[in-house]
């Protein structure tokens, strides 16, 4: 059986790169620095659906998109979340937090706050994202 | 320095278990199978705050609490997440979501809905958790 991306997960947010296991996608909501990891198995829904070794391998891709966010953004603080309870396609969250963002102190999810990206801002975001996470690959 | 526990995580809270590294509590909001790991490390906020050996253990953990909350409740979905946007000592909460649940499919966290434990629920419940993390950690 062959991985396919949930199709609300593709219209929420566009493709970063692609690691071993997960493809790295950017949230469209211009209000954080939001990323999405998706593991590329089919029919997982919990990180315990994955065997031993993709789990490893899911941990240390979650860190490597938590580095890039601190070495971009330097956050008040890094937000990674397994969720999961309206798409139930496996999918992690690793979002860059501030005091100055419009939903702090609450979680993103459920927060009301949704910004578009310009079409400018959204390619410099991912040029940015894939050079970052490209130097924090290096540097391991 | 030594590792002291948050005075708020201690008030949200009750002690379940000590690990290798963290100390599992449960949360006090009796509406959700809520467990709360922290690490027993002094000045932690982020998980990239651990050395690669304790972030190894805190995930081995985390998968510890979420196979015994999925063996005791048999969930619709685990939520596993670090946020610490309000209370910054590093926790990861591992809670048990049912569709039947009274935030559901909304997170847990400012969902508003907060039941207590009566003592013989909260005793009953500690119980089964200690057993349940008893039997799955000797399956390992």
């Amino acid at each position: 059986m062959t991985f396919v991306l949930d199709k609300q997960i593709e219209r929420d947010s566009v493709f970063v790169q692609d690691l071993k296991l997960c493809t790295v996608r950017l949230s469209k909501n211009a209000a954080f620095p939001w990323l999405v990891l998706i593991p590329k198995r089919p029919n997982m829904a919990e990180i315990l659906d994955l065997n031993e070794e993709d789990r490893q391998v899911l941990y240390s891709e979650i860190e490597h998109c938590a580095r890039a966010l601190q070495k971009l953004f330097k956050p008040t603080k890094l937000n990674i979340a397994n969720i999961g309870n309206v798409v139930s396609q496996l999918h992690i969250h690793v979002i860059a937090r501030f005091k100055t963002d419009p939903a702090w102190p609450n979680p993103v999810w459920n927060s009301g706050v949704m910004k578009e990206y310009s079409e400018a801002e959204l390619d410099a975001r991912l040029a940015s994202l894939r050079t970052t996470l490209a130097q924090v690959l290096q540097s391991k």
